[in-house]
């Protein structure tokens, strides 16, 4: 009879159930959730952001931000719902240390509950409820639960929503749980992560002009490789004598059934007018692929899962075509196929909007962070070493205009250690304003983000850039460098009006780097062998990595004067003197973002939920 | 009218009180206190734990711990109210970035209320009430509050009641104000901080034996100086061919009135049997001391003010008398006399218990954590710098019997700049267990503190000894040493059976010590001037100290060998190879203890307390 029930569920054809006393509970109540299905706000509001939580799209997760409320309602289509599902946030994905909303089924129902994941990943039932359900409903597509969640809850067992990468859980339970503690996390097959940004900003759609035009730069009917990661290139051009436009906004095209699949798009336009760039269609590790490829590095436009359109703010445009840039563009489409479908024809791409009446500034684009240099190194073994770059005071006296900039969009990126970065703006010493900052950054996950509030820098202002790296799995040094393997610490924000200055960076003066290595070489051996011909990256190499070289590098980085970057679009430095700058001091800290947790609602659940589906 | 409520206040006469709405509050709940009066638990049970709040004693604080309900019982008797209090715990007894219990007075009435300080000591009500009004009880001492705080509110505005010390502050309003955000902190002339063990352990009493006898060391009628601060020392003597006992118990014995003045009382034994140690009574700083006095430092019994009677666990006493012991006692008080008050007598002291039935062990007392030596240094100008001790498991391995030791006590010490001190137990490479931990420690506050529970230490296991130093406001180094602008990592723990071993220490190899100065200097200047013949402190002062050279010293503690004092009582040494001993490896930390919040009482007030006084 009981198994008759789970196959019946299986169905959804339950529709009532009983409400029990459950011992392990202290406080045990029962929502009826039938009853707040009258119209309500969130149903009434839409929801803009949606992305596939799972390979397949067989879980579609929508969502909505009420920065009024500190909520996020969340929308999660289930098409094939079997007994449950978990999902949930954690630090960097993993099923540990994990925060939970479960639906799980046993002979008595389905049930709604917040929980928590241990080291182990042992399940727990939360003792604050805060994932809570408002709607469960079946349809044609499938099962629709629709819950919300307070971006801070002070229950030290729940993950904090913050700006940034949000890394998303899923697991498809399949079959019964008596209860939510006898989930065995790891034995769960259908589980993955996806990353988002949740907290999406809350801005005005700008007005898009009267004569707009669009174009698409798509992929031409890609057969998508049957392997987890391709990045399929693809060069085609602007037509002839296409005079200067401003692209004011775009987004992507994406072809019906990929949407789990296609992982990201960029359009890069190439180096200048005068080369010529061979036609190329192909992924972009190939060997065939041409060089000359390699200078089609100019962001026009990127989008990754979950993005929206990118509006650029309405008083700007990005400026592309006229004499002096080059016709030639080139498409990039990151293929995720973890699954190894065969046979899959994509023609995904972005659509491109822009007007020839030019709006009054131009965008840019400017590189802040670390100079790509071996100079600047994560030593092995570390779970979370820091290097920071720096856009100093006199870079930016001399290099922007009076009035200053405006920072509307940004970018970070980093390599494969990457775990975290951030730009702040420093103003006479005080540390002003975050320009943007991701606690939770993958390298796997590298949007153009909006970003809330534009930044306003004026000349004189400094902005350092820290990124944080985890070398755990490594037994080398890792140095600065452009292979995948070497590491970069960048923020590309986005501004106008555009200047001169196409990147503001630092790196450790070399001379104090050579007296690191002569310090921690005699330190750990009585014979000093020092190679005087060697390069940064072999001294690197040579030095014994342990918690005193380690430590003593961290020291010369937080000391030692820098080299200043502060470069023209022509790769040639401002005048000025850039060597053994001194370190910006800061002397006031950003106090820290006060955790404002909801007051609590005394008619909140404190236990789990019973599910009562609506058809 | 409103003037002569206020002036009635003073005197309490108010009866009635209107409820009124208070536009700065989302919620006001008005709770008659009176209504809680009946017969209740907490008013049933005693309040064991007293301390006076201001040197006149004007305020007494009582107060009592469950454990069970993770709550502390606060009762405050207010001798003289005028119109208010403020009580409340911060980090180091500051005014700013406090969490308060506010009771203040209008002409509608008197108010209580859960709040905070900001980092400029601006007063802000507290979204989330977690200080609860019992009772307001009116008597012929004066006013009685009774009123509770969880241990932990996960309100991120409040003070954690940790074990260890907590700074309590108090402020005595003495006028009315209309609103809690209206008053001023920094103009109140009656306030002041008082540290308490909130958290002391809730063991039971051990049985005295019944042939129990006492005698008491107590200061000879002390005409206490004028002054802030007198140690008072005091010679007396044990009988003649007194015997070997056990002190099984001892309690303070405080004059009356002099409660507040009273900050804490030792008794040590002095060095041995064959000095003869000249009679002596009057300030231990005194010029007229005689030098001999220096050798009385074997602790016989310890007490500060809020501590209870100190009981040795039943199986265990602390000998003293017989042949091998001195006969002579210092007594040393330590009045705090802030008010400069004259022609006070007092006869304070300590009475001990105890028996000539020997129980099973002896008690000992050993020194664990660092070595006095100017090797250990702290740089100038830092925060938050870590010193660390090891008690190695080789010295355990060597020195302890194969059944270990029970460590029952203990009292951490360090000199001016300490700021937290913890030791951990570490057994197979794993922190297995907290011996003493303050988070919040004085150099102003050390007691022998009851641990919770006995720690059994066993042969081959480590004690990591850690100290938290702060010199800020410093300019020169800080090195280790006996002077008290010299420093000190000290844990003296109290335990059974008493062993060989009386000090097991570390400090850092002073090779190693040697290569840091030689690097530093060598990095920092060009033209590196070593003396050879100098001394380690010398050194150290020539070092030009920057957050280089204080990173690499901080590198180097964590990474070189170090020197271990496994010592017996004779003060030589365990037979072995002490010296450039490898550093103890942890390979796994204990978990941060899980903040428990209580389930939130739907009941709870959102706001102030309108107080309605019992007569």
């Amino acid at each position: 009879m009981a198994k008759r029930r789970f196959c019946s569920f299986s169905n959804l054809r339950i529709r009532e159930v009983v409400p029990v006393y459950f011992t392990m509970l202290a406080v045990f109540m029962i929502l009826l959730v039938a009853s707040l299905q009258g119209p309500s706000r969130q149903q009434k509001s839409s929801f803009p952001y949606q992305v596939p939580l799972d390979p397949q799209g067989s879980l579609q997760l929508y969502w909505n931000v009420s920065y009024s409320e500190k909520v996020v309602y969340f929308r999660i289509l289930i098409k094939d719902l079997k007994f449950g599902l978990i999902f949930g946030m954690s630090d960097r994905g993993d099923f540990e240390d994990a925060d939970m909303a479960v639906l799980w089924t046993n002979e008595l129902g389905s049930f709604f509950g917040d929980a928590w994941s241990d080291q182990k990943g042992q399940l727990h039932m939360d003792s604050q409820q805060d994932y809570e359900l408002l709607n469960a409903q079946q349809s044609q597509e499938g099962l629709y639960l629709l819950f919300r969640r307070p971006f801070a809850t002070c229950d030290p067992k729940d993950y904090l929503i913050e700006d940034g990468t949000v890394h998303l859980i899923y697991a498809l339970l399949e079959k019964p749980f008596s209860t939510l503690s006898s989930i065995d996390v790891s034995a769960i097959k259908n589980r993955g992560l996806q990353r988002v940004q949740l907290l999406k900003p809350d801005l005005p759609i700008p007005r898009l002009p009267a004569d707009v035009l669009n174009m698409e730069v798509r992929a031409p009917q890609v057969l998508i490789p049957a392997k987890e990661t391709t990045y399929w290139c693809h060069i085609t051009e602007l037509p002839k004598d296409f005079t200067k436009h401003h692209i004011v906004m775009y987004e992507p095209v994406i072809t019906k059934g990929h949407e789990a699949i296609v992982h990201h798009i960029e359009v890069f336009q190439c180096a200048s007018n005068y080369y010529t760039i061979p036609r190329y269609d192909g992924p972009c590790d190939s060997k065939m692929k041409p060089q000359s490829l390699n200078s089609c590095r100019h962001v026009l436009a990127a989008w990754a899962m979950g993005a929206k359109a990118f509006y650029y703010p309405e008083e700007s445009g990005l400026a592309f075509g006229g004499p002096d840039s080059s016709r030639y563009l080139r498409l990039e489409v990151h293929y995720h196929n973890p699954l190894e479908l065969k046979g899959l024809r994509d023609s995904s791409g972005i659509r491109l909007y822009y007007t020839s009446t030019l709006r009054r500034y131009d965008a840019g684009i400017m590189e802040v962070g670390l100079v790509y240099s071996p100079v600047m190194a994560i030593p092995p073994g570390q779970k979370d070493f820091l290097l920071t770059g720096y856009c100093t005071d006199k870079c930016t006296d001399r290099a922007l205009p009076s009035n200053g900039i405006r920072i509307f969009a940004s970018q970070l990126h980093t390599h494969l250690a990457g775990r975290g970065v951030s730009t702040i703006l420093v103003r006479e010493g005080k540390e002003a304003e975050v320009v943007n900052a991701d606690g939770h950054y993958s390298p796997h996950f590298q949007e153009i983000r909006m970003l809330k509030k534009a930044v306003h820098v004026l000349p004189g202002d400094v902005m350092v850039t820290s990124c944080s790296y985890n070398t755990e799995d490594r037994k080398n040094i890792t140095v600065g460098g452009f292979s995948i393997t070497d590491e970069m610490c960048v923020n590309y924000v986005h501004y106008y009006p555009r200047t001169d200055l196409e990147l503001c960076k630092s790196m450790v003066d070399p001379g104090y780097l050579q007296k690191y290595f002569h310090m921690v070489n005699r330190f750990n051996s009585d014979d000093v062998s020092t190679s005087p011909n060697t390069t940064v990256t072999k001294q690197f190499q040579e030095v014994p990595w342990n918690s005193f070289s380690a430590g003593v590098l961290k020291s010369l980085y937080s000391f030692a004067p820098i080299s200043m970057h502060c470069n023209r679009s022509s790769a040639v430095r401002f005048p000025g003197e850039w060597e053994k700058q001194p370190l910006p001091q800061i002397n006031e800290k950003l106090p820290s973002p006060p955790a404002t947790c909801p007051a609590m609602d005394p008619a909140k659940s404190k236990g789990p939920t019973l599910v009562r589906l609506l058809q």
